[in-house]
């Protein structure tokens, strides 16, 4: 069965964005505090094209997390929609350049429809229109019978995780307070939906929590 | 040198406490369920004069925190003051009976003067009325050389915390969701203050995180 899979680095205090996100700061004031732990890391460094870097406990954590994924499901946000860059005259294709990371099909949630978007190196931009459920079974059945990640933002994966769809949720805990901003769980409720802790990693800079459906 | 050391059960939402705390239910709704780890613990239920228990990972994280202890420091929601159950004809003398499981000089913080409470078994409740930083240098002086422990409640640690007087807080973070309630670090800013994170613990039902100053 193709898993709902989702990784993301959150605060000491339940941040996942600093405050004042926008186009030119989209982790908000801070937010980038949430980040150092992975930056130096070449399994990090290696799917941006960049060399070298460094192997400690989190690299199996991080090569897990793009293991294995046949299709990205996002929010229109993250994918950069209204309001933001998008412009008829020259269509926004994504933050990722003409070869972006992913590689796979992705299906980004929106209220606009629009032609799908292909770039180069197998990333297909598809925009759903139908809702959470809707694009979730898209993803599925293009990632043939690999996994599918949720690649964000908070407020997308929060509305997977109420509906109980998300299967495995990694928590980057990253031991800094932001003190304001986007909390991951800010209205979900007082109930993980199946999750339950599987995993704790200890590594520099940060602990990782893998909670999983049974 | 005497440290400030601080322990508390949180939520994976930041909570301390669920929603609608009182006198009755001083950890809130759903608020006990931080504290199910703990309970089943032989390090927990000999201080508290029950027999058996478990031995599991947490252990040494229990037994850790009650060792070398020459004094406390807690608010005065903790120990019990107005507005609860604080009655001119039969003072309160704190939730735990007469024989508290302290067995040292307790400083509770509190705008109300009383004079010191003297129950059995070496706990002495003193009440201070000057602020947190001369009902620490109170317990520091009675601690004879061992450390001071915060009891909490939140809002109390939350004081500490933000004047840079924790040495060392150990947060047992537990894997479920409150939802609403207390959080642990509202409107303490975007800084911890020195500490930063030592040592990571996975135990059943609990991950304890260890925040030192260096």
């Amino acid at each position: 069965m193709s898993r709902l899979r989702f990784r993301i680095s959150i605060s000491l205090d339940g941040f996942v964005a600093g405050p004042n996100q926008s186009v030119e700061n989209p982790l908000g004031v801070g937010g980038m505090r949430l980040h150092q732990w992975a930056l130096p890391l070449a399994a990090w460094r290696a799917p941006h094209g960049l060399p070298g870097g460094e192997v400690n406990e989190s690299t199996p954590v991080v090569e897990a997390s793009l293991a294995n994924i046949g299709a990205t499901v996002m929010g229109r946000n993250m994918f950069g929609g209204h309001p933001g860059p998008w412009d008829r005259e020259k269509p926004w294709s994504g933050w990722w350049g003409v070869n972006p990371p992913f590689h796979h099909p992705v299906f980004v949630l929106t209220h606009h429809p629009r032609d799908p978007l292909v770039l180069e190196g197998g990333t297909t931009f598809t925009f759903v229109t139908e809702g959470i459920e809707a694009a979730l079974e898209q993803a599925r059945r293009a990632a043939g019978g690999r996994d599918v990640s949720l690649a964000g933002g908070a407020s997308v994966a929060r509305q997977y995780l109420v509906a109980g769809l998300v299967d495995d949720m990694m928590l980057s805990l990253v031991p800094v307070l932001l003190g304001s901003g986007e909390r991951l769980f800010e209205g979900a409720g007082d109930d993980l939906h199946g999750l339950e802790l599987v995993r704790t990693v200890a590594a520099p800079g940060v602990t990782h929590l893998q909670l999983s459906r049974p």
